[in-house]
């Protein structure tokens, strides 16, 4: 049995996870789930699953649940209690759900307690790669990736020796304006962004697949995840996400992982990695399938894409700076207040302003950089109104 | 330093095994090289590879090599020669490249040798796949495929517990003939068989090809090297032949491996496995890829696959049968005295004539199987005429 603490319980990857959970009767119980403002879900979540904890880091919210709920689940507030629900001892893998950089601390915390990681925060790896995957080492922690690419590239790569990497194939369904140049894509609307051709998903990661800063996040969750070089990680736009990622062998073989696209097929590996249980999420039929697909990306259009290469490259802060920027804007552009096309305009503002300090990398530099980067792209976004 | 002997080295793979040896200087020497009459290219690969013991199984073409050779290689013949090279005592590798049926005795001596054996004579596995697996796993000995389709599930099985098969997914090509019918299927010619549109290969599988017994034997070689039952091996046709198999899990994830049809690669990986070495064979470039196409197998029209899945399913000596029959209406129909469509007419007489013994299946059994059914395909092969 194993016990399994969720951040983020009430988004797209929490409540798939406790679907995955459900599916799998006798394998998990849940000890802890966490979540930001939704107290009504939270609620009949932990009517369910009975969890040991339960966390919601909006202080009103929890209030409102602590003020109605009369069972036997302790329930805490607030980012304190967001770190106690990643640390709780009873739990052995910590599945972090949590959407953007608020994602760092409950993992870097999760990791210190020596809890296996299923890292679906992949902001955490943007915007503190090196310190992230340096402390899973120290504490000989292991991170298994839930994004659906990541989690292809780590299936593919068991019982391979990373000295056998060549190069990592990142597939991208290329979104829903795949086809579309700069001029057709200043009037998109955040609706036009939500009609994501192929994958259910939350809304902010919808926006980013939309601009493809969330192949370029991918790209920068890679490296670290994988440990290689940017120049070995190549992004092929594969419309009909059936490829979920692929692996180029040092000997030219390449091996690929397929799938329909469910996410709680990468979850439920996650959950019982290294083993494999059964499972009825719907199977690929090849026979209706009538096609598979293969473009290079438009780094043109899509040109967050191009400057998640670019941050990488450059390290340090860099990623953090764009991931910053690129969460500001996003929150901007589905809130009404700026077009599709400022996001990757606010990205490019912020990574030209940036200038990075000497000094080495740490948890306070970063969070230094991401408060600067989201200032610097508020502003941008005042200016643009 | 690996030492290799190749049984079967003038011919398709034995040529391209050490094409794969000279790419890699340092890592194998080649102990043994046996071929069946071409005497004229064995004594230049002697020359070039300095085996130990060198094998013709043709005697006169033996004779003619041993009368003008001077170098210090052992020249040895016949079918006892052939035992010689399959055992040698300096060999850690056999390449058994032999074609058909001939390559079953000297696979089974050079398993009870203990030599690790790379598989490229799928016929051992199709007449007696029970004899020699069996004898295989009793001698701790590592059967590693060479056809691309299984050395492709090979490598996907990585890091796999077999317990974690769902089904395996045998790629075709469809063959030069895909989308022929029965009647047109009537007049085609050798010529039009050996147009085979992604694969460059010996005639008899060419042939094979082109009907889908090599699709029916590869069936058979899958159920015995990965231990799966035969309702777990589904054949996908898919034209272009860069997916070389996959293997779908319990967990409804299906893996693939990928590469331009480039019978180098899967022996490169049968040589150095578990490990990979570099190579520089061609990769394969997905912008290139225009698309990749699946459909359901023909058996109506090319029932030699539907009779290999009949026969393995009846099991016994059957596969054996199939496989004899074939091999004898492929010779006739390469040297012209039948059609095409004949090929199919004789496993099916075959087939239904065949009486099986009550007793157990040895390899006495197996080779009186052999020669009944070769016997009973040439009877239908003069009454053709």
């Amino acid at each position: 049995m194993q016990h399994i603490a969720i951040l983020g319980s009430t988004g797209s990857i929490g409540t798939q996870t406790l679907q995955v959970i459900e599916a799998n009767p006798g394998y998990f119980t849940v000890s802890v789930l966490a979540a930001h403002s939704n107290d009504v879900l939270l609620e009949a979540q932990i009517e369910k699953f009975q969890p040991e904890l339960a966390v919601l880091t909006d202080k009103s919210a929890a209030e409102r649940l602590v003020s109605r709920y009369t069972g036997k689940t302790r329930i805490l507030s607030g980012e304190e209690g967001l770190i106690e629900a990643a640390i709780h001892p009873a739990t052995d893998i910590v599945v972090t759900a949590l959407v953007g950089f608020a994602g760092l601390r409950p993992t870097l915390a999760a990791i210190h307690a020596k809890k296996t990681i299923a890292l679906a925060n992949k902001e955490t790896l943007v915007a503190a790669g090196e310190i992230v995957t340096k402390a899973a080492k120290d504490n000989g922690v292991a991170i298994i990736p839930v994004d659906s690419e990541h989690s292809a590239i780590f299936q593919c790569l068991q019982g391979i020796d990373t000295t056998s990497i060549n190069k990592i194939l990142l597939t991208a369904s290329g979104g829903p304006f795949r086809t579309l140049k700069t001029d057709q894509l200043r009037a998109v609307t955040v609706s036009d962004c939500l009609k994501h051709p192929n994958w259910s998903m939350g809304r902010k990661i919808t926006v980013d697949s939309a601009t493809l800063a969330n192949k370029g996040l991918e790209v920068i969750e890679a490296r670290w995840l994988f440990d290689v070089s940017y120049d070995q990680i190549e992004v092929v736009v594969h419309p009909q996400s059936i490829i979920h990622s692929m692996v180029e062998l040092v000997d030219g073989c390449v091996l690929a992982q397929l799938g329909l696209p469910d996410m709680r097929a990468p979850i439920q590996y996650a959950l019982t990695y290294p083993k494999r249980s059964s499972a009825n999420f719907g199977r690929l039929d090849f026979s209706a399938i009538k096609s598979l697909t293969f473009e290079n990306p438009d780094t043109d259009t899509f040109s967050a894409l191009a400057m998640a290469y670019e941050a990488g490259g450059k390290g340090g802060a860099y990623p953090c700076v764009f991931n910053a920027a690129n969460e500001t804007a996003v929150q901007a552009f589905l809130s009404g207040r700026i077009g599709f096309l400022h996001i990757s305009e606010i990205i490019r503002h912020s990574l030209d302003a940036f200038h990075p300090s000497d000094s080495a990398i740490t948890l306070e530099s970063l969070l230094q950089a991401d408060a600067w980067a989201r200032e610097r792209a508020t502003e941008d976004i005042v200016s643009l109104k």
